[in-house]
């Protein structure tokens, strides 16, 4: 971690105009706000009136919009301010290789994977939301991490929460993590009514507010199935360690399953501040105005195993993690291509994981990454494949 | 703690032949035996013969029974063992005073208060499993143990959990502690019913196989009323911190909830080995062969609010820990010569908690306990009050 003479601690929010971005402005701001911290910089993609609005609240160093065309609307809307501006790939990574003590990685996708990487590599604490990271680059991320020296800190509820009852001293007597999964909007619906589905369909989550793109991956547990791989690299697991359980309420956001029977849980209501909170306080806890849990009022907890035979994800995320090498970067690159087509409305709701698996098959036998360029050409195939399988 | 050249921790089992006794040596056989643990004692009562079968098996140094008339008995079943025999109090003490490392303190009811206290003087590091040191002796004792400098490490299932999620150094940020209690048997009976229940209906515990004075504890909440000012001093919290939900399933065993919003639980299936095993193997984790959980077995889990009406024990807990000086002692005194009444058929279950509440009445104005002697002279006044109660 950089060191400074101020006491306070440098942040960089990559993504801050999003919902993960937004939530962490809110956490700095009620932990004490400029009197405890000081923004390096800002980064979002196409709102930029929220992104200066941000910029000039915190007064960041620097403000960046990853899309070159916004170049000028960002350095309009920030003139006089004093606040550096900056554009595209080359102003992310800028902005990650600023001095922050700490990074929150809350760009989407793989254009989150070049700035993460910078921002780990000099050893900064990243506060993880992306997924790709660990997905796709895997191994590679988890490396840069260690040489840099930074912590990894992982913002998604699920890994949180095992990231809370995880405990380091005692890594020998973890046997199992648990992940929980809502089931999302088709947990009781048949395969025969999941194959009609739509997108407006698939978007309605049971219990967090989220984006599109994620609500339809919780609608197919490919949600889940990225996390299984994350929660692998992140942990450092066998494949067969890493349990999921359909847990309607999502109450319980994950477990650990120890050696001497014990199962330890964080539970909490769905609110992504208590994860960035803890990523932002760690290892020291913090106190947030969030709802607490009020167990009469909640009053059951369900749970019930997976169905894999509707939900194929589940499956394949396993055998992603058993045969290593790039088929995270696989399967993710083949779901993304699915995942726009159907919500285009150019295939079916179950179709996105036939496609997945037929992707996973035929790039099988790829070598494991030795550099970044190998997870992003990997990622190419998969989504060259799976396009072709959707025409 | 006290140190020896040997590699092997030193162990006594003060109780050992009850139900936490013998589940103590068979996790300490388990955990290695003899390769990694010496027995320096064992204490029973009046089961002569396992108590004997347990000295030699462990080659215990030293073997007691606490009932003085069972003396010779002791000493005609060890003879030619070589291992030293003792009875009564004075060889409860001598026991406990012995150099462990690690001292079970498995002895019920007030007759473990005098061999906890001195092993705890001395610095061993104290498994608690008996009530009356924290609910009667309350901080008397925490402060012997902190004089004496070894740790406590609580063998309820209960405090067990909080001590698994109650992180130390995050002490600042702990909101509130919630104790789960099944309910017992009596959860969805009426007040009309729950009047003219007897001993043998009220043993029933839905999820433990206990003792007879436990499970009537339990089905009238004393039990948990108990565990609640234990918890008070245990874990150093406000009367307002210590919460109790009714979980009938026992699966969550308690939990921490914390200032970010989180809450911490330890889940388990029912067998007090994962407590003991914790106990002793902290700060470390051990491996044991007990059932695991299965969450999609399990299927549910359900809670509702403590109905205070009938169970008012849970609103004399309270009550005590407000008051605070000699009441828990009060409390438990009078309850257990309630119990003993309600097994001999000479009161009513419901009667129970109105004979406490009129003895805390009545003794609502001693002084705090400057000694040992103080928390037995108010222990002896609340079941002489009771007593007269239920004449």
């Amino acid at each position: 971690m950089a060191s400074h003479d101020s006491a306070k601690r440098r942040l960089t929010i990559l993504g801050s105009t999003g919902s993960i971005g937004t939530n962490t402005l809110d956490v700095i701001e009620r932990l004490g706000g400029r009197e405890r911290f000081d923004v390096v910089a800002v980064t979002g993609n196409g709102n930029i009136p929220l992104l200066a609005e941000q910029a000039v609240k915190v007064r960041a160093e620097l403000a960046v919009t990853a899309n070159d065309s916004q170049y000028e609307n960002l350095k309009a809307a920030l003139a006089g301010t004093g606040i550096q501006v900056a554009a595209g790939k080359s102003g992310l990574i800028e902005a990650a290789e600023r001095n922050a003590d700490w990074v929150m990685a809350a760009i989407v996708g793989n254009a989150g994977l070049a700035p993460t990487l910078a921002a780990a590599r000099r050893g900064a604490d990243i506060a993880l939301a992306n997924k790709e990271c660990l997905v796709s680059a895997g191994s590679l991320f988890i490396d840069a991490v260690k040489k840099g020296g930074g912590r990894l800190l992982p913002v998604d509820s699920e890994h949180n929460a095992i990231f809370q009852v995880l405990e380091e001293h005692q890594r020998h007597a973890v046997e199992r993590i648990i992940l929980t999964a809502s089931g999302g909007p088709f947990r009781t619906k048949s395969l025969e009514e999941m194959r009609h589905v739509t997108a407006d369909v698939a978007r309605a989550h049971p219990n967090w507010s989220m984006g599109l793109k994620i609500s339809i991956d919780s609608a197919s547990m490919f949600n889940k199935a990225l996390e299984m791989i994350e929660a692998k690299h992140l942990f450092a697991l066998e494949p067969a360690q890493v349990e999921v359980i359909v847990h309607p309420q999502s109450v319980i956001h994950s477990m650990v399953g120890y050696t001497d029977g014990s199962v330890l849980a964080q539970l909490g209501c769905p609110d992504m501040r208590t994860a960035i909170g803890y990523a932002l306080s760690y290892p020291s806890r913090c106190s947030l105005p969030i709802e607490r849990l009020d167990f009469a009022k909640l009053s059951r907890l369900d749970f019930e195993a997976p169905d894999e035979v509707r939900f194929p994800a589940i499956r394949l995320a396993r055998r992603a993690m058993v045969e290593g090498g790039v088929q995270g970067a696989v399967l993710n690159g083949a779901k993304e291509t699915a995942l726009d087509a159907f919500i285009a409305g150019r295939t079916g709701f179950l179709a996105m994981a036939e496609i997945v698996e037929k992707v996973m098959d035929k790039l099988a036998d790829l070598p494991a990454a030795a550099t970044m360029d190998d997870v992003f050409a990997a990622d190419e195939k998969a989504r060259h494949l799976a396009a072709g399988l959707l025409r």
